[in-house]
């Protein structure tokens, strides 16, 4: 992993490029659960793809992307609760360009059931996962920093598309073995 | 993002400190978890403001957000197997001083209902997510490290002070459209 | 923590062990998730043992934990939809060694129950958590990589065992007080 040959401005660079891109996945979910379209519209490339599959509606280019924390569906889920949710990301580096894989949940306040209390930290109804999704980012350098050109979800549910997700974070051990 | 005018050791430094605050916010949901007072009197500057909202009690002075980890109604709560759960946090850092943005779950075991069986896994009721909140940390370097000036949690609940501590993550990128 | 009389050699190569070791434990969900014997063989030592405690059977050996991915009833809990979601991890860096200590939440979809609806996110029956643990991951430097010679996991439920593993965490704090 820890290239010998590197120069030190190569290594230095790779770990700034390693910090930058865990701060724009750290970005997605405040973006997300604001509607903060200036930040979708500056992170994605301008051809930039959210692929949610087939039973979601997805967007192609910063713009649409952007537009589509603006719907109406999405601004009633903010107003609902919406919480997303990420885990610690996998990060491979490759110069200008970065494959991410990361989990990430998205929450919602229970509307209906009973509260439950909690010693010192109150009464609530909880929260529901609602989904649970795997992540693959595909991201390119830019002069203007790291962007998305390809992001793509597909829910944890027991079938492969999530699992061909995951194993692109495997892909060094593969040929390992 | 990346300053090219700044010195090599700058930029080593802004990376240790990144590093840094990456352990400080992991090291929080072990204290809060075994009410390990010496953590928060340690990380908090003496000064220091847990700000918790207006439902919850919060505390000023690092010993007296030490003591709370001691009170009864938290010990309770540790004692029935409280799990404070953090995502990825993004770290805007600004010389000696930075502000992290992230989400924290607290979950707690269900007590009652019926146990479900996961092959491999055992058999559990479950977790619930008890409260869903927004972090903004207002850190500062030390002479003894990264410290706590502030930090003001809010519930998701579809309001809007969780979605301002939210929006301090993408404040650069306001400016940028 | 940053230790002024460290070359600039050794400082870089200790933040490139950092990042390494963010990557092995986020690698570690996608390897479970999706059975990757290949995943675990490689990064547990051929002596590395996974303790899941009395409840559950773990295993001695990278070749015995890697083929435990491949048991039945770890198949049929992929097919289920078990996701492993990792938070950010605390990391004790000390030279060639290093102690790892984190939350981890083990999710299934609800087989059950109501579908609920979230605008623009589906609907969805959500996800139970199954279980919550907290790990503490001994690792080592060798020359194909950090590698992992213990991996201890304990559920939160109250007990102390669980917190003993949290602590670990706040070690270079006991000291300061």
């Amino acid at each position: 992993m820890v290239g010998e040959n590197r120069t030190l401005e190569q290594r230095i660079r790779a770990i700034e490029d390693r910090l930058e891109i865990y701060n724009l996945i750290a970005g997605h979910p405040p973006s997300a659960d604001t509607g903060a379209d200036y930040y979708a519209e500056a992170v994605y490339t301008e051809d930039g793809v959210f692929d949610r599959g087939s039973d979601l509606s997805g967007a192609t280019g910063n713009k649409a992307i952007a537009a589509s924390l603006k719907s109406p569906g999405h601004q009633a889920a903010i107003a609902g609760g919406l919480a997303h949710f990420t885990g610690l990301p996998h990060i491979a580096l490759d110069g200008d360009k970065a494959i991410v894989t990361s989990y990430l949940q998205i929450l919602a306040p229970y509307k209906s059931g009973e509260p439950i209390e909690v010693p010192n930290h109150g009464s609530s109804r909880g929260y529901h996962i609602h989904r649970v999704v795997t992540n693959r980012w595909e991201l390119a350098r830019t002069d203007t920093g790291w962007k998305i050109k390809r992001r793509t979800i597909r829910p944890v549910d027991g079938s492969e598309p999530s699992r061909e997700i995951l194993r692109g974070a495997l892909k060094a051990y593969e040929k390992s073995v």
